[in-house]
């Protein structure tokens, strides 16, 4: 099941997409976005899937405006270093343990949106990234456990502004610019990808040349050991997401350097899951 | 003006402290936190006063149960390293640009609520800190104009699993266990201190054993300084609070170590603006 959310005549919505049209499922009760959704109980994609049948109203993809599918998580959590190659070309030690940090909601859009490109740096970079949201709430999950507590998957650019991340040894700033990201273009739930979203090629394009091309089988933590670990110091809640790291190719470490600027467009591509494209403008 | 949020016969509200009387303001239709508040618009504190000069409803100090002031504001940045005598003995480098770091709502209680060692850790540490709170949004705020954006301040308790926050660089981990930091008593509004809160002791206490004891004229970055820098990645928004910083002392740095477990009680004490006292418990 592909839910997405979205605008469309001024309203907020959910939609359950089929091809390339979309079911309205607020428009039959349900919640306009899919943390809320997940919020009200164990049975929320069987509430989706029964409401996308009984749904009349169909919009064409090419009416709606995409948002991002999770607006308001209790916590999002990104990780950091969690490919070998990354982290050697960060100049990091391959982490024995995962690297984490967060986003908050103001730093991420929809699909298509654009990303900005804040006027007091030009080190705007890419990372294509896997994205895990938790359908079931849990404290001190167990790895064996991990992957029931997991509704599905999306396709997360976590946009970075190099010199602020690296204005301290905290990356917080540098993370977490307005704007500075995004996700979607939609949730995919679990039982349609491979068990952990294992196997999948992930790929980050800037105006169409491959900077990124990695598998989700090479990451350090596999899906199951993140939501494990980030089970422990706080009880994860449904509709939390977790961002589960890139691989190599960002712009920081190339030669030269590539970072993102107006006019350019950003896709990240995860085999099965979607493909996320944002234009960069500047703002503020 | 000294705000609190309080649950009293199974209702949270919003108080106006006079003395030892607490003025329902929720009763008289303000909203039940003062985030809620302050994100209604310029006048919230006007509107608070106003309210608690027709409000009827007295409550005795001694019949109601402390919540945190803010509880779900757009964002929580703590600040790292922010005295040189801390920063010092915690073996890193005075800053010089602000180390910023993020806690969940999630992580902190109200005074008089127990903090929670959670059982995967011994390494439970008390961190006494200013807490700002932002009464009006901006982006890119001057300096010079920063403390215009400050509605008041109160007291924090940066408590920390000192294991989980090195088990990488990012200390998110251990600044983030549930119930493990605390935030109160109350709100004082900005009128009532000394121009951003400066020079003020701050102490605090373990079962009645000083063991930091500093003045807030010591920060590095002053509130004017990090209410500026904080607004550069992001809007800050009406509700979003700065927890300052700690000053030197805390336990992991002690000769020998000193750590919090079940059956102490931790206070943390700024002058003017409130005591701020929890018990500790066993927890998950």
């Amino acid at each position: 099941m592909r839910l997405l959310s979205f605008h469309h005549n001024g309203k907020q919505a959910l939609g359950l997409r089929l091809g390339d049209e979309v079911v309205d499922l607020t428009a039959v009760g349900l919640p306009a976005t899919l943390d809320e959704l997940l919020r009200g109980g164990p049975d929320a994609m069987a509430a989706a899937m029964k409401a996308g049948n009984t749904a009349r109203t169909r919009l064409s993809l090419s009416d709606i405006d995409w948002l991002p599918p999770v607006q308001s998580p209790s916590k999002a959590i990104a990780v950091g270093l969690n490919y070998v190659d990354h982290a050697a070309e960060s100049k990091f030690e391959a982490p024995t343990y995962p690297v984490l940090f967060h986003r908050f909601p103001s730093s991420w859009v929809g699909h298509k949106q654009p990303i900005v490109r804040p006027h007091v740096s030009t080190q705007f970079d890419y990372e294509g990234e896997l994205l895990v949201v938790i359908g079931k709430a849990g404290r001190y999950i167990g790895k064996d456990d991990a992957l029931n507590h997991v509704a599905g998957y999306s396709v997360f650019n976590d946009g970075s502004i190099r010199d602020y991340q690296f204005k301290s040894a905290q990356w917080m700033m540098g993370k977490n610019f307005d704007r500075s990201g995004s996700f979607g273009p939609e949730f995919v739930s679990a039982d349609e990808l491979p068990s952990g979203a294992t196997g999948l090629r992930l790929q980050t394009r800037l105006n169409g040349t491959v900077l990124q091309d990695a598998n989700t089988r090479d990451m350090i933590f596999d899906v199951a050991t993140l939501v494990s670990v980030c089970s422990e110091p706080f009880a994860l809640q449904p509709g939390d997401i977790i961002i589960a790291g890139t691989p190599s190719g960002v712009g920081l470490a190339r030669k030269p350097q590539v970072f993102m600027k107006a006019g350019d467009v950003c896709e990240v591509e995860i085999e099965g899951v979607g493909l996320l494209s944002n234009p960069v403008v500047d703002g503020d």
